[in-house]
């Protein structure tokens, strides 16, 4: 089949959380012919926290945002979007759990299938793509971490999503437990078959870097023909890039994967207004080849200030842009 | 219209648990043009008794069950009736909660109405029919039982369905808290809207009469056109009517609700054998002007043995041949 750069393309999107869900939302947005996304597993927090506990399976949260995101359009699929991002009210066992992380895990069990239980959400919620766990087990993320101690040269090895995300010192390095985890099959055939694969927005350390330690993973994005783009945050996160430059945040991601083939980091314009910072951004990039396209990505806010939030629709046309200048 | 017996008829059955689930089957099976579920919401026990306490909902329990009698034909259907009797497992805060309880609960809560909850369920499932609370608010039952005490002519009082229905005396009677409930106005059009209306099989005591203590339901089944079948139990079942005959399941209904216009009492041909215990029987209906047809309406056993479960399609050729004495 002939391709050009006019025609829809089909994205893989990696990540977890919000930021993955704004970029799905992108993703169709951008007339996608086609949508996996390969989501993180290393939640240990909330509902998917407890369920994962409790029953031992992948921890669900991000499946589900990634499936409420893809819901279909329409009165139904409203609904569908509703109805799985719901949280349990009151005060008991109940209370704060994701109507969708129980459909998923219930399913799971059920069918004793994950895949299967999330390829039958997708069906019934008239889904625009699918949901990939990275991997088929639960991940637990341990990081580095430095300034928890008076001597601020000693690092602490800080160990599960929550306790990272929220650690009040400085986040060096981060590993999987366990350290070398098979990738779900279908999240490589993913990557190899796309037109474009997305890495992040969202917490870098707990649900973009684990993506890229995965070894099959890393070694899927080196030989897919994808076009490969890394979209940076909007702003520092709170917890564990606190502080954090755009440019730190191109750092750390290499540190954790010096071999890695990108292409493009996406940054928002706002991210770096002169020339200097601009060049600092661009040499850091430089180390993966990967080049830096600045465009307006960030949501307009009523009172101009700095959005935390990508906005989908210039997400889409960045990410068209990207597809194009292949 | 102009209705002849050889139409499909409009089918209301008024109960819960296995009993209506066996004859939601058999309104199926008989060819319905439409049915109508119309629930108990006394239940107090297992996962619905859970979710009760916890969020003070009607348990969903007897409408789940409903909800997967009247799923879709085909494999979506079975899909998602396995979906809804899934119940979760391990040995934490989730274990024994069956999945469509959650589904309902949780989606009663993001809509603000059971109803709402329960017809967006019927229309992913493909549903055969609709759901409805017999009320919109959770009820109680209250007994008094008697050989409680060392003084068989004491009786004592129990409260809750469980209570009730694990007693080790005799239920003498019933009553409902709080006593004169609000009945779910679909729940009564249902019933004036019906040609046959079926109350039972089930647990006697916390899943039948509940319903025609409710006084716009007893109303409205004195007031209907429809023609009204109470359908007998096969076996007495432990616990709240161990050891009764059929002979009494019929006077402690009619004790209940002694005004009630019963069209007839569908009995399975094995629960009297003798023309003298079918006249009993017979002297029993005639209290509520109602006659008594015996059908073999059981399961048939490997063994020849008694079984307690209605045959949906025995079921359904009795429904039918009642509907056409009409």
């Amino acid at each position: 089949m002939h391709h050009t750069s006019e025609q829809p393309a089909s994205f893989t999107c990696l990540g977890g959380g919000h930021g993955l869900y704004q970029t799905l939302t992108a993703a169709r947005f951008a007339g996608a012919s086609d949508i996996n996304a390969v989501v993180t597993v290393a939640d240990d927090g909330g509902s998917s926290g407890r369920l994962r506990r409790e029953m031992d399976v992948v921890p669900p949260g991000d499946l589900r945002m990634a499936l409420a995101a893809l819901s279909g359009e329409g009165e139904d699929g409203e609904r569908w979007r509703g109805t799985l991002q719901h949280r349990f009210g009151g005060h008991g066992a109940m209370a704060g759990h994701a109507l969708g992380n129980l459909l998923i895990t219930g399913l799971a069990e059920q069918l004793g299938d994950t895949q299967a239980a999330l390829d039958q959400v997708a069906a019934w919620t008239g889904s625009a793509g699918r949901v990939i766990p990275v991997c088929p087990r639960p991940l637990d993320i341990e990081a580095d971490v430095a300034g928890l101690d008076d001597d601020p040269r000693v690092l602490r090895s800080v160990r599960g999503q929550v306790a990272v995300a929220t650690t009040p010192g400085t986040v060096r390095r981060v590993r999987l437990t366990p350290d070398k985890p098979a990738a779900s099959p279908d999240a490589v055939e993913a990557i190899l078959g796309a037109d474009v694969v997305t890495i992040g927005p969202g917490s870098w350390f707990s649900s973009v870097i684990p993506h890229i330690l995965v070894p099959e993973i890393a070694q899927a994005l080196n030989d897919t023909d994808a076009k490969v783009v890394v979209i940076l945050n909007l702003t520092p996160e709170a917890g564990e890039t606190h502080g954090f430059t755009t440019e730190r945040h191109i750092h750390v991601f290499s540190q954790h994967a010096p071999e890695l083939r990108v292409d493009a980091f996406l940054a928002d314009d706002r991210a770096a207004t002169t020339a200097g910072e601009r060049e600092n951004i661009a040499r850091a990039a430089a180390g993966l080849d990967a080049a830096v396209t600045f465009m307006p990505l960030g949501e307009q806010t009523e009172d101009g200030s700095a959005s935390t939030r990508h906005d989908p629709e210039k997400l889409a046309a960045a990410l068209k842009a990207v597809h194009a200048a292949r």
